[in-house]
C-alpha cells in the first residue's frame, strides 16, 4: 500500500519540491495550500493527473477543515506560512494568525488524529535575533526581531510540548535563506528584475553590508528528506542553511558577473537593515545537520547561475 | 497628577496584592479581569470606593474592548492568565486562546496605544522544561513540557519583536511557585484542605521527591517593584523565586508540623509528576535578580506559617 503524508503550503516554492521527491519516493501526497499571494496548483498538475496527489484548498487558520480531510495519514510537513518578514511587521495579526494559530492548529489535529510525525519549517535566519553569536548553534536563546521570527520561535515552543505531552516526534528545520528555481523573492529575486528593468543602476535594500547564507532548494530538499528519514523521537530542531554567509553587495556583484553585465551603479538606502526587522548577520551553525552526513552540494556561485536561468526562462 | 498603571488580572492571587503596592505608591490602577474561575473584585473594593483604581470586567482575549478603555496609561502589568497547568494540558485550545493569544493582543495594544512599558508575569516553574540544568540560568534554552509553559514561553517570544520593532521597555518575570494569603491552589492549599478533612492521612500527589522552589507574595510583590522601578530598555527576562528547591515531601512535613498533626500516614501516586506536563524538578537560578540587590526576605518555614494562618481565618 502507498504511504500517505500530508505536505501544507505545498504549492509554494518550498513545498512544491518536496512534493516532487515525496511523490518520486512512492508516497501518496494530500496537499493542502490556500493558494494565497500568486500560487496556484501549477506545479502539483502532473501528479494530481497521475493520482500520485491529491489537493484540499483549506487555510491552516481553519482547524475545522483540516480536521475534515478524510485520508489516512501519519506525517505531516508543515511548511505553509505566511514567509514575508516585511509583511509580519506590517500586518502582525496577519501574521500571528497563519503562522502561530495555523501552525497551533496543525498540532492540535495530530493530537486530535492521533498523528505521529511532524516536519516543520521552522527559520533559522529569524528566531535567533541581531545579536546572535556567529555561528549560531541551535541551543542559542531565541531572541526574534521580527513578528515572523517570534511565530517560528512561539511554534517550536508549542512543539517540544506536544511532543512531551502526545508523544509526538517533530523536528523543526530552522531554514536560512532558501532560493531557486519556483521562487518569486529574495534579494536574487530582486537584483534580477531591477537589472532586466535597467542593467545600468540597481538600489539595494540597506547599506549592502547584510551578510547572510544561503542555501540551493536541492539542499534544502535533500535535508527535509534525510531529517524524515531519521525518524528523531521527540522533539529536535536543526539549523539548515549553507556554513558560509556573503554580503549582499557581493551577491549583486555575482548575479551582474552571470548577467554578463558590467559597469552597473549600486545605490544603497545607508540603512544597517533591509528593512523593518531584517536580521543584518545571519549565519546559522549547521555542525549538527553536517554530523548527519549531510553537506551542501551546490555552490553559491552555481545555485545564483541555475535560478538566473530558470528566471530567464520564466 | 496622578500617573495611571493598567493591571490584568487584578482580581487574582498575585494581581490583587501588587495593586495594593501600587496604590500604595500613589498610583491610579485600571483594573482588567473577566473574574474568571472564582475570583471576585473583593480584594479591590476599599481602592474603587477610595477612588484609587477603576474596574473593567473584561476579556484579554477581545482586543476591541481593551482598545475601547478610554483612559491614558504608559504602563501594563500583565498577570492575566489561564494559569493551571493541569488544565492547559486537558483543554490546549482554551489555554492557547488566553495565554498566548491574550498576550499578543496585550501587545497589539501597547502598539496601537503607543504604551511604553511592560511587565509580564512570565514562568519560571515552566519554560525550561525537564531536563534543565540545576539552577536553571534566564538563558537556557526553553523547552517546555506543558502547554501552560508553552504559552509563557510563545509570549515571550512575542515580547521580543515587539520590544525591537516598536521600541517597548518590557520585563519578564519568570515566576516560581507563587504562595502566600489569597492564593487559593497549589501544594500548600491543597495538603491543607486534606489534612482539615482528615489529619490522619495525606494523599500526595506523584512520588513525593518532586523538588521545586517556591516565593512567598511578599518577596515576589518586591521583585515586581524593582524591576518595574529599575526602568529597563528593551525587553530582559529574569528568574523570579527562592534560591532552594525543597521536596513535595518535606513540605508535607513542614505543613503538618505547623498545623501540629502527628502520626500522619502520607500515601504516594508513584509517578514521577504529580499530573500531566508537571515539571518535577524546578529550581531556577535568581543570580541575576539578586545581583540588583533583591532577597526573599521570607523563610519558607515562616511563609508556610504565615499562609496556613490566613488559611485556617478564611
Amino acid at each position: 500500500m502507498e504511504k500517505n503524508v500530508l505536505v501544507t503550503g505545498g504549492c509554494g516554492f518550498i513545498g512544491s519540491h518536496l512534493i516532487d521527491l515525496l511523490v518520486d519516493q512512492g508516497f501518496f501526497v494530500i496537499v493542502v495550500d490556500n493558494l494565497s499571494g500568486n500560487t496556484s496548483t501549477k506545479f502539483l498538475e502532473q501528479h494530481l493527473e497521475e493520482k500520485k496527489a491529491t489537493f484540499y484548498q483549506y487555510d491552516i487558520r481553519n482547524l475545522e477543515l483540516l480536521l475534515s480531510i478524510p485520508l489516512e495519514f501519519d506525517s505531516i510537513f508543515h511548511l505553509a506560512a505566511q514567509s514575508d518578514v516585511k509583511k509580519s511587521v506590517e500586518e502582525p495579526e496577519f501574521d500571528f494568525s497563519v503562522n502561530t494559530v495555523g501552525t497551533f492548529n496543525i498540532l492540535e489535529l495530530m493530537r486530535k488524529k492521533d498523528i505521529q510525525n511532524l516536519v516543520f519549517a521552522g527559520s533559522g535566519g529569524t528566531v535567533y535575533g541581531e545579536l546572535a553569536a556567529s555561528p549560531t548553534p541551535e541551543d542559542y536563546p531565541l531572541k526574534p526581531i521580527s513578528i515572523y521570527g517570534s511565530a517560528k520561535a512561539a511554534a517550536e515552543m508549542y512543539c517540544s510540548s506536544y511532543s512531551s505531552l502526545y508523544g509526538l516526534d517533530i523536528v523543526s528545520l530552522r531554514l536560512g535563506n532558501i532560493y531557486g528555481p519556483r521562487s518569486k523573492r529574495g534579494v536574487m529575486y530582486d537584483f534580477y528584475n531591477k537589472l532586466k528593468t535597467n542593467p545600468s543602476k540597481l538600489d539595494i535594500l540597506g547599506d549592502g553590508n547584510q551578510t547572510k547564507s544561503y542555501l540551493y532548494i536541492e539542499d534544502t530538499i535533500d535535508a527535509f528528506n534525510m531529517l524524515y528519514q531519521l525518524n528523531t523521537r521527540g522533539f529536535d530542531v536543526y539549523n539548515v542553511s549553507s556554513a558560509k554567509a556573503i554580503k549582499v553587495v557581493d551577491i549583486a556583484e555575482t548575479v551582474t558577473k552571470i548577467l554578463g553585465i558590467k559597469n552597473v551603479k549600486y545605490s544603497f538606502t545607508n540603512e544597517k537593515r533591509g528593512w523593518e526587522g531584517d536580521v543584518s548577520f545571519v549565519s546559522p551553525d549547521v555542525t549538527k545537520l553536517k554530523q548527519l552526513g549531510w553537506a551542501p552540494k551546490i555552490s553559491l556561485n552555481k545555485g545564483i547561475e541555475m535560478y538566473l536561468e530558470w528566471l530567464s526562462q520564466t
